[in-house]
């Protein structure tokens, strides 16, 4: 027996063991995977009694389906195990696989993101981490390595590319050059480059965008590209770019097929895409299509679910259940080259779902690498310590300056849309008091502030927002895409100047504060984006806050998150960070006033 | 402008150069991709007015195919170009590729391969060296990589695995460890281990074999399973095997795709299996679906068609064309982990098939790399100088000796099926006389005779054989899977002696002498395989034996590859080999006479 198998049997749980068994198996496993497969050893588990989805046929399979060391080894035939588990009645297929994430985006560490989503079926996920490498570069690109290096369910990275989003319309906490990503490249865990989202960069070829794309040539690069179409899609394509998540209309969806793009159907909590762009989904086009969150928070996932939810959704559509299992699994496995993934057949590791119901999607347990897991307890922890320190650097603010020397003229105003991350540019007369520009709770127009956080003490922003229909209070959040500089809005100033308070005390996180008072708030001491509490409780804090801002008077279903995305300067059309107002369109800061 | 850039407007053929456009553009080449792609600068070339095939969303579209230094980069929008060609009233397809052939089987030397096939369509070919390698070893292997690294189709090469195909049944002219194949794993153009013929060593678990999959577990494993299924079959894809093309029955195919493997139809000029195994083959499973020859020679590509016959064929048995041409070329690209090619869309090589007629498959001209191929005269050279010493290293033979000392009992008789390339194995009583067995005419029971020729003085094996319907002459081949000794089947000795005389004299080949006179021949001096001869004479050659060998009364189609067959120990039922007779399903030599 060879060290690595001894350690195995007094821990199954052994990640290193894992790691090495998924990849390189030992001589000895080797030859024991051929004898069980053949019958002649027993294998550790067999599921019998299912109807199983073949993700190459289409059908539906009888027939045992054999586990040994993780791995399924044999299909379509009776084996015998020291473990025989009877699934009559129900239905397996291959664990989902996220295509596009942030784990940041729940709020929520690794560990408790897996033990959140792998007992809901998301056996798998592709992690592009650059929420944290926004704020912490390197190192906060290294904890989440670190974290996927020892986790349950299987993180693949994707390396920032875009951190910061922009050169020039936003102060982060890192630039994270190509030489920087490099160093990340022969990560196990790493897949290629991340969403490229300074589409434009790479169309106007900014040379260190350049750089980054020929230096993962040879590997998968993900892309981003709202609404681009024509010749500048050709562009983005011709460079090598291998997926788009962000497609909103059918049309933009199918031309991004059309042009050989992995289409990533999206349904976060506040871009929501399934309904519509499910349509392009076939048995012809599913190796093409696969199914991401991209950003979604716990509550969703508690109420409604996670890639299950995705599934669930798509077949009400209309959309064959045997391919859109398939997009959920083997489309992404192949598209991003993952090996022996995605599919119930030998030689491919055992994650699996089991299903009561394979129309609804009811799941009744969840095996990863042939390990059941019923619930979060049977998810090993990862034990790896997050970077703890607070990240809320600033001065605090003592006013929210909106002084001007005449009122003649229009003012910007973002205007926020509902469950879309792309904004309204409107143009506005505002009312101006004593030289100075005033909210008007009426039209539901509100101050919107903007404070760089990573040590750099930036003069704030301020600006105005409509939308958010609050009539007393402010919110505020230091998640706010991408270099998560803490955004502020509200009714009042005094409020506004609380909520910068409440960040700097708390390492940052989601606030509400009415009169002085918090009303609901989640921290994030994790970089100013994620905490370590279990996931129930951050459930119970966001379940808080959305109460609260109701009571406040938002109109919002999701007010953080879309807060969140008022700063991020490559999603259409007026953004805020803390440099200023940007028209997303022209690339550009712009000023409040319109000249 | 870099040198590389320079040495393209000098030679645009030059094949450093389309290496690595290929795979690293120059930064100034991938600024002006953008431009170009973006519509600012003019193409190299635009394909106007044909319909193409969209494999994605299996739709044939309209609009121009912009080319840039050999890819595709723009498609659907109006571009302008140094060149616009009308292809109005064409169709345009992605180029084709076959998953799986040995370059040696059409007797050709790499450079005359490529000028036959690339005028037919196909841009690609995932290509087996073991014959050659089973004669000359690594010398052989690196001729093939040699060759693959200058060729203007695209060579992708698997590491032979099985030289010798078995460890114990014949003598071929080299062995390749694991060791000796992990030299060139590396190599640009290896994609990984090829056809893992000793499937019984893998589960019988012989060590030299576990080790090569070991070795290979990160790449393309290929796989070569007849008739393997159940148990067996799982243990097979257990260890990681990718495909296999040796299915014959519906039912088989349909097995192996269930459980993973990338499932290649098959039309050699031996082995023609595509007209009843495309019945697996639909919009679901067509990702999972290849094409290949395997071995197909040039008569029958000259006649028939190569990739763009099997695709024809399947068309006529009903497969919808958007299927079967996917299953042509993206299909195999991207089971294959090949990328950018198989698809008309912008970032993927202008690998091009354009066509008068889609459903009866009419090729009208042919792009690689964005050139166009009318014939064989817009193929380039391939210049690297082949090993021409002759590899016939027998003393030659003075009879062929069946003496036995007794009469009495049965004695096994290799039944040939036509078109097929297993056997039966018959027990017949035979006519002896004078203490030696004699060939029967009239049941069609001939002489075969195995002489190693790879200098280790080995003695003539020999047997019988039924179903070639000689009734005068003999037959040789120095082309006998897959170590390549000769074999000579004859009405009587002296014509069989001749036969083995030829090949001395011409280092190999094929040959029908009747009564001392060459009725026919080939000769194929490199390696006892293949000839530097043009396709069209090799074409000629081959049609003189056809008829010669009709002449002498045979009556199969492809007698002389039926004869190269009639050695491979690893296809059942009944072989022969220099070492004996070889009874495939207990996998161990056997006596001519039954005991």
């Amino acid at each position: 027996m060879t060290q690595i198998e001894s350690s195995y049997i007094a821990n199954p749980q052994n990640q290193t063991y894992k790691r090495a068994m998924a990849n390189l198996r030992s001589k000895q496993d080797f030859e024991n995977t051929i004898d069980v497969a053949r019958g002649l050893k027993p294998a550790d588990l067999v599921l019998r009694g299912a109807k199983y989805l073949n993700v190459f046929s289409g059908e539906w399979l009888d027939g045992d389906i054999a586990i040994f060391r993780g791995k399924i080894v044999g299909v379509g035939e009776k084996y015998e195990a020291s473990k025989v588990m009877n699934l009559k009645g129900r239905y397996v297929v291959p664990g989902f696989i996220d295509s596009h994430l942030h784990i940041e985006s729940t709020c929520m560490v690794p560990d408790q993101f897996q033990k959140m989503v792998l007992p809901r079926g998301t056996t798998g996920a592709i992690v592009d981490p650059h929420e944290i490498a926004n704020v912490l570069g390197e190192k906060g690109l290294q904890y989440i390595l670190d974290c996927a290096a020892s986790s349950t369910m299987d993180l693949y990275i994707m390396l920032s590319s875009c951190v910061p989003a922009t050169s020039h319309l936003e102060t982060s906490g890192a630039k994270l050059s190509a030489r920087d990503l490099l160093k990340f490249k022969n990560h196990p865990n790493v897949l290629g480059l991340a969403e490229l989202m300074n589409f434009r960069g790479l169309l106007n070829k900014d040379p260190e965008v350049i750089e980054k794309v020929m230096a993962f040539q040879d590997r998968i690069i993900d892309g981003h590209s709202p609404m681009l179409q024509g010749k500048d899609l050709n562009a983005y394509l011709s460079c090598g770019i291998h997926s788009c998540h962000e497609s909103v209309t059918l049309e933009e969806a199918r031309e991004k097929l059309q042009k050989g793009m992995q289409v990533l159907l999206r349904e976060g909590s506040v871009a929501k895409n399934v309904r519509e762009l499910c349509k392009i989904l076939d048995a012809y086009s599913s190796p093409k299509v696969s199914l991401c969150t991209d950003d979604r928070n716990p509550v969703d996932i508690q109420d409604e679910g996670h890639i299950d939810f995705l599934i669930r959704t798509v077949i009400k559509k209309g959309i064959e259940p045997e391919v859109a299992y398939r997009s959920a699994s083997w489309s992404t496995a192949t598209s991003y080259g993952i090996k022996n993934k995605g599919a119930i057949a030998p030689g491919f590791d055992a994650d699996l779902v089991v299903l009561k119901d394979y129309k609804k999607v009811v799941i009744e347990s969840v095996f990863k690498f042939g390990r059941q897991i019923k619930s979060e307890l049977d998810v090993s922890d990862i034990d790896v310590t997050p970077p703890r320190e607070n990240s809320i650097r600033y001065e605090l603010p003592q006013q929210i300056d909106l002084k001007i020397s005449d009122d003649s003229g229009k003012f910007r105003v973002i205007e926020v849309i509902p469950n879309q991350i792309i904004t309204n540019s409107l143009e506005i007369n505002m009312g101006v008091i004593d030289n100075e520009i005033k909210v008007d709770l009426k039209k539901d127009i509100l101050k919107i502030s903007v404070l760089e956080r990573h040590g750099h003490n930036k003069p704030m922003v301020n600006a105005f927002v409509k939308g958010f229909g609050l009539n007393s209070g402010a919110f505020g959040a230091s998640v706010a895409h991408d270099s998560h500089n803490v955004v502020v809005v509200g009714t009042n100033d005094q409020d506004m100047l609380e909520c910068f308070k409440w960040m700097k005390t708390n390492g940052g996180g989601f606030v509400a504060i009415n009169n002085g008072k918090v009303e609901g708030s989640l921290a994030l001491p994790i970089a100013g984006l994620m905490t370590e509490q279990p996931y129930r409780v951050v459930y119970k804090h966001l379940k808080a806050l959305r109460k609260a801002s109701k009571r406040l008077g938002c109109k919002l279903e999701e007010p953080f998150l879309q807060l969140a995305f008022l700063c991020l300067p490559v999603i259409p059309s007026l953004k805020i960070t803390d440099l200023g107002l940007v028209d997303v369109n022209r690339f550009k800061l712009v000023e409040l006033r319109i000249s």
